[in-house]
């Protein structure tokens, strides 16, 4: 439950559209659940404004489905990250409604579709063609948390003319991911044209030297441009999921 | 030169507030001026929101020196990082408005106060008192880009209770920078807290295996909290400068 | 043969409950024993209180079957670590009796149900689900080695109050076993709750920067709280060990 | 405070040996105490049976001084660890009853003889005398938290009969704590030879490949004994409260 | 042709056991020779005493036979080392008389006994089980070179008492070879025993922060025991082909 | 389409060899162009006198296709790079005309024999038999690219006089490309030969400490000889390059 | 004594601008001179077409000034790197022709101007200002080796506009060499916009995650542009050597 | 007392020329002496042919003062390695007639001049000029433990026809110590000379990617040539023991 369903709810409960046994009940849900091998964080949509995402590597298809199982009851929208396509077969089997994108490696159950509340639009640029896999857990994530997005793929500074033919599309972003592998030059560039937050993203692209996106990540944490933070390797959905809490940065309450 | 400085300039062209001559001149300055040493990129304000920062590592006094006589001459405020003591008292015999913070090792020449034109609040944490320094460069260049700043030093982990004591403040700020050396762990329990975007600092405080900040850096880069990103180690500039650039995220101009 | 065993033994003589010659034979077992490919330590039970455990990891069955041959003889409790589920499968073929845990890896094979003779509870604490296989080895490890165990799985930072939630059963544990992967922070929270001995377990749950373990591994040693000591990677093995001599600590003798 | 005087102080309110008044006046004090470079964690002593200690690393004399004034009102005993002589000598101006051990490079106030609380005795082996400084932490630690200790110093494994002469005070001791440096080889074999805890402290003793102690930290993660832990390079004072920590294991309270 | 059968072949004509014309073509065999993949090293027996080994990592069978093919027309004995069974099989279909030690991955033709020559006995140490493979290629290279070789498994430092159970062995070899896994420290206390040379032979046996026999090999290097030098992780072959060279140290010629 | 078939289209323009409209139509092929997961550089030849090469790692053979349909009608020749059998066969179903060199893992589809423009000889020396794929990869792009080119195998250090057979080979090339494993000594010993510039190619052969051809790499790059530059871990493609753009060095225009 | 030179020696033996005698003293200079410390290569101009380079580091300036004694009496042109400014002073006061560059630590004694003997341009190229001591050392290198040299600093990625600014001049050298600290990600953008091979050197400019140069030196090393080539960290001598390499390279000699 | 001498005194008892109650006080001498700090190896003579010796490096100038008090009542020679000049000083003035190698680092106190007891020649090559200080450490052990010592300083393989106008000198050595910085290459060449043992010894010579020695250990370690190991960075006092111990082959006794 998000800050902002509990206001509706709570809304709805003032002006009877609920009554207060069922608002109750609602409310009554536990900060977290123990299943033995798991203990959900219920609370989490309240505290971060997005439900606890499951982290599929070295789970079995059990444990996701039993952890599935507690919360579906209670979220609207659900993300399980690395989760292998026969994995995801067998809780595609339990869970029918639910969607898998091989590529990203992302399962996603979701009773509707995310209402868009960031602020403006996450841009998401890969530098190679190579790359698209992390920059498409970048996307999925971003817009499942109620982002516009879009991506622009393959324009690495080898050819750097085809980055400037972007250049509107890039000024009009609020947010940028920078998704690069090899020596990862290409958040430096875009950072220094734009004055929006870039997240950098280092994948695990190349060969001898590149050590698995090593090199493109220390390549990123020293840019000489200074808008830009970096997230670890591969990792499209934490940079996603960072740039949804930018896109939604808050007005100060008072 | 801002963006918003070209729009006022334009405004005060348009109501006659300035001549036609004058305005040119001030638009006419080149893209980026040659003084042999150095090629002063006099357009970064307009592109980015804020003028090029000088890196002092590595500079004499008198390259410092020679670029900031091309650049007071178009800037309102200027930051030169990572400046010692000592160059940076030759650096103000030559300026003498200009302020040095030797804690940060900053150096700043500004003609007037910052405006404040972010949207809330950047909160900067740190885990240690030794990390202070890092964090007050951080404080220094947020407030420099027009931001309200609010700092909270010394709350590391091992008792965390004097982090939960100031549970509100953390809740209301727009962005939060959390610096911490050590394991580094501090910006997994704070993000872990809240929704809003955190920028975490690893810095070079330890010893033996902490590797010069290397283990908070990897700590920083595997958090289990996703609304984090990192910044190089010690580099509380650019984190200052980065949680700017999201606390003035865009609306989409249409 | 433990030091309490030749106690019991010797009590027997004293009362004739057993005859001189046979307590002879018990008694003249070597130090060691050569099989060509290995040489059995039979007297580590004596100097550490628990008989040599088999590392099973590039041994072939055949040595492994053969070792045990020589100390089923000998020995109440006999473990083998890091034993995989095919080759346990054979030796298990052999030695009926045996028990394999295939998550944690570990075939033990025993005559009688361990006494519990430590001091007090240990409590194996996992950050997270996917640390369960390493946190298993460690329990099984120290019930092995008589000690009463408790386990808290799936308590990591990024749901923080997960773990206050189970803070007197913390607080009541003699020694504490914790177990993450990732960033590791886990055991710096957990250490700066209590006064008690915690032993940090790295685990390669992880990716990119995650070093298979290492990142986790530096984390922990660099913890802020001091009460903590750190095995090595996946070394579910080595903490319970360690555990079990926390939890035996002996007054001195005198 | 720790929970022994706590138990003191309302038995001296039971007895009448101090008013209502006093005993609460001791007991408000706050969990924590800010003096804006640093949060002063009071109730460290409750949780954990001894005081915050400060870590002098990239602290300034007058930030120590500070921290100090506000503990010596509260706590018996305060240690400062890695400050270098010329800040001890600033802070012994101001503290006179301070004690500075130089090698050691720990600070110590005290008001009163630490009590002996553990239940045997902590033995501190170190395998060179150039180890020798981290050993003096590790023992000076120990002795200040209430325990018994021993020392054992030059005894590596190039001569390692030097170490078999003292065998039945390595037997004798509750916990072990092995201080090396170069490839760190020492608790490998201290470790094999008794069943009691042995807490491993690499030094960064050495040249070349000893990479400032990694070499023998690595040795000591991968030690074929496995009634062993590992602390820090260099991390005496950890390795000393540790071993006190172990030291003083508690039964079950029920 | 080694040295001594140059010296033989030469006396052999001196007494008319082998004509002129028969004793120039052997001689003539060319410095080396090419087969376009390869060019294969006929004077090395002459420079050295032991012909080309072949290295089987990355060839192909075809590479192998081919060379093999122009070997055995010159040389008494011919090692292939690092040799997978599939491959040593094909080869072996060609040169019936080869032999194939799989556990070491060595391929030997030889058209006679090797003579032994060395000046005492090489003693190859293993400390644990499964280190034993490494060992054994040291072995097996060792006698290929004319050595007298003994071999002691399984005595590493967890069990010292193992290793000085066999005191005179060791200090009656003129070389020492140890095996050796994990923190590898059983060179240095062999080393410690003796003053006769010893090889350190670190294995990738281990796991973790073993970083696949890195550790091993530092600590090695690192040892406090002078007479030690080291070889590459779990190269047996250099090892035994080191100690061969030892134990053939010419006296001077003069 | 390379600057040179620029001058051509003009000249034939002039002559009317051509007619304006088919001209135009041949030079109004745009920069590059978009097909979603690529953005074709079709521009490169004239910048680079070289079309793009297709870097065949992490690409699916769906997305190689695609960016070769639209390549081949523009391209004269084109090469996709580590692009494996299964994949190449593949491809080679659609462009039957393609040549795929599984040793080098390249493909190549080329309308005519490449044209020879180089100034001399480019060079291609490997250290072992072993390192020969990666020579291959160098020797193929050099020559595709239209350069004379030469190789010569297996002449490592372990036998220099191997090496100092062909010094006469190596006088006379123009550009030299050295292909080593293991220690990676052998451009060292080049480089010291002669003047002419040397690229050294570490390779990946070796095992232990060659950590994948990082010991290769830091020889290289600490070599004592000056005229030599480095270029990835088994990048023959790059060094094969990087000689083609030696070997054609350009007079000044003027 | 290089090639040219002995070509115009013998020329005036054949007209008699010499005699016989007199030439066969200054061919007779043997290949190398033995002074104890150190043998000096007189060979190298003949085999490479510029003298031995004196590598300064480690050296005393007893050994230096020994051997540029016995080196200024063949050679035209000696330089001493890495050579400190006290030492660089002690040299001079012998050698009081020598012209020290204390940016670049290069010392220089010639006899005469070098000619310029390249086939273009050398053009060097630094991305920042810190980094032009190393550029320096470049630019002083490979001109006293005979090259037209041209200089353009301070063009990093930040702000690209700056270096397209110089579009032209890029375009027009023969021979590119980029300089470049912190993330090095200028090379692959130089190197995307030329068909000319180009030299990257890394520099130790950065902090944190720069490793001393470790970072820049990955970046070029997997550069997504291929025509270009690395060396050392810091090695400006090394980069102008191999530029005047390039810039040499010879047509075939038949 | 090494073996040699127990032997020339026991003979000296038979034939009376030393009392028995003088030899049994001589004899008596205890196997280690404590003196606090230290626990002095009074056997190490007796078991390794040679006497402990002091590692300068992290002790006092007190602590060595106190260890030699007590050794030159027992042996005829002692060295002190990794001693800095200001403490040899100190040394020297307790013991004069100590010899000091500052060069080296290596103090030496002697009684008389070493019998010459080594089988050959120990030969000691130095890479280069800067290597030489490693290369006199390695001397003067060698010939401190009564070995015939040789060197040949600066033939790296940059110009490796200087080394091979040594051959002879080479192929006459009966063990060679290889002594080289940068790419560590040299070792490789000189073992591929000879069928005699190479230690070879990395040096920190270099800069940039030769991380302080690392690149030429790893050099070293992966040598192709096979009669090669390895001993730590700068451990030029290693080299000279193992060189000596190997010099001292023993034939078996019986």
């Amino acid at each position: 439950m998000t800050p902002r369903e509990m206001t509706r709810l709570l809304a709805r409960v003032a002006d009877g559209g609920i009554s207060v046994a069922e608002a109750q009940e609602k409310l009554l849900c536990p900060a977290f659940e123990s299943i033995g091998f798991a203990r959900i964080d219920h609370h989490r949509s309240l505290r971060k404004g997005f439900p606890e995402v499951i982290f599929g590597l070295g789970k079995t298809s059990e444990q996701i489905i039993g952890i599935l199982e507690k919360m579906v009851l209670r979220e609207n929208i659900i993300l399980v990250t690395r989760i292998e396509p026969a994995m995801a077969k067998t809780v595609m089997e339990r869970f029918t409604s639910a969607q898998y994108h091989p590529e990203a490696r992302l399962l996603c159950i979701r009773k509707k579709a995310p209402e868009i509340t960031g602020i403006g639009t996450v841009l998401i640029i890969s530098a190679g063609t190579s790359d698209i896999p992390v920059a498409q857990e970048a996307a999925l994530t971003a817009r499942a948390m109620g982002n516009r997005v879009e991506t622009l793929f393959d324009v690495g500074v080898a050819g750097i003319h085809r980055l400037f033919a972007y250049q509107q599309m890039i000024l009009d972003a609020s947010v940028i991911i920078v998704v690069a592998g090899m020596e990862g030059a290409l958040p430096s560039v875009v950072g220094g044209m734009v004055g929006s937050p870039v997240i950098a993203v280092p994948t695990s692209i190349g060969y001898g030297t590149s050590f698995g996106g090593m090199t493109a990540l220390l390549g990123m944490l020293n840019s000489c441009a200074s808008n830009i933070a970096v997230v670890n390797i591969d990792n499209g959905f934490g940079a996603g999921y960072m740039a949804s809490a930018i896109n939604h940065v808050a007005r100060p309450k008072t």
